[in-house]
């Protein structure tokens, strides 16, 4: 998460410096009359690949960024949230999907977007799914051949469909980082 | 992260609710002046178990929470920090360690204080570290035997070295969720 914080969440003072904290090394946004430290960190998603027959489920998407797009269901984590859960509840909330048998597929970063995206994989239960209200506007199980790769939602989104695909299954979670230089985004397998 | 928000960051209003956003699910902190809402979500904390001839490398805290006692190397996450970069950067800090050959080790979920704690597994690099500044009084390696366990930081520091010294080594990260119900930690292995 990065926003400009122009006032106190503490106090209400306008006075704000973004400057380094004392034993810190990075820059914060700190309240200059109850010195509160307004720390920013990354933001943790976490979603699904789900698979029925050989297909994988993706969800047409109703909300904006990337309206119309299709993705995989995935979302922000929740405070008290544990991991896994995330990740089922985005697939229930986007898919009206389940599964019992979620593992840890991928986990990148996404620099330029101070994301950590953690992707589980699973057979989706009953190869059953539905949009979600408000989140989908269609849901869809798509074989290989069939992926719409020029209308994926997100670059991370395009990089685990060709990891699934591509890569032989291992116990070993894929890894790497995305980043986006000028107009273009770098994505690089660790 | 969970911190009560008094005052708008943007335009600095104290009208400030804590309610559920039209088409959310959960409470924010919404502002009535201006709209804004205030996202709060879990933080990622990455860190290092790093071998050398068998022993592991712990450090002694130096700062609060849990001064002088025993911890591996870790700490929050940065902006537009990829995670294995981060883990890095604390042993760095901590213990002025350095490892050629990080993977993922363990991926617990610390539900009651809202933290994804991510640790990596590596070769202490030359078998050399020394307390980093500020952050650690000691740096020592420990064989199994010697760990020191009734002065070990954090409930997840006991579960990684336990982990570590109990399971079979495999490619697949450990799990889990750590929770506090009253004064007593839960630890569920998934």
């Amino acid at each position: 998460m990065k926003i400009e914080i122009k006032n106190c969440s503490q106090c209400g003072s306008s006075k704000i410096d973004f400057a380094i904290p004392p034993g810190d090394n990075k820059k914060r946004y700190i309240c200059r009359s109850c010195n509160f430290i307004h720390y920013q960190n990354p933001n943790i998603v976490a979603g699904c690949i789900l698979e029925w027959e050989g297909k994988i489920l993706l969800c047409k998407r109703a909300i904006e960024p990337r309206l119309n797009y299709w993705t995989l269901p995935a979302g922000f984590l929740e405070n008290e949230e544990p991991l896994e859960f995330g990740a089922a509840r985005e697939s229930k909330e986007e898919a009206n999907a389940y599964s019992n048998d979620l593992r840890i597929f991928s986990i990148y970063s996404l620099i330029h977007i101070s994301q950590i995206y953690i992707m589980y994989y699973g057979t989706l239960k009953d190869g059953k799914h539905s949009p979600g209200l408000e989140e989908s506007f269609e849901t869809k199980l798509y074989a290989q051949e069939e992926i719409p790769w020029d209308e994926l939602a997100f670059p991370i989104i395009t990089e685990n469909l060709k990891l699934f695909f591509d890569k032989e299954k291992t116990d070993k979670p894929h890894t790497g980082t995305v980043d986006k230089v000028g107009d273009e985004y770098k994505i690089i397998r660790s």
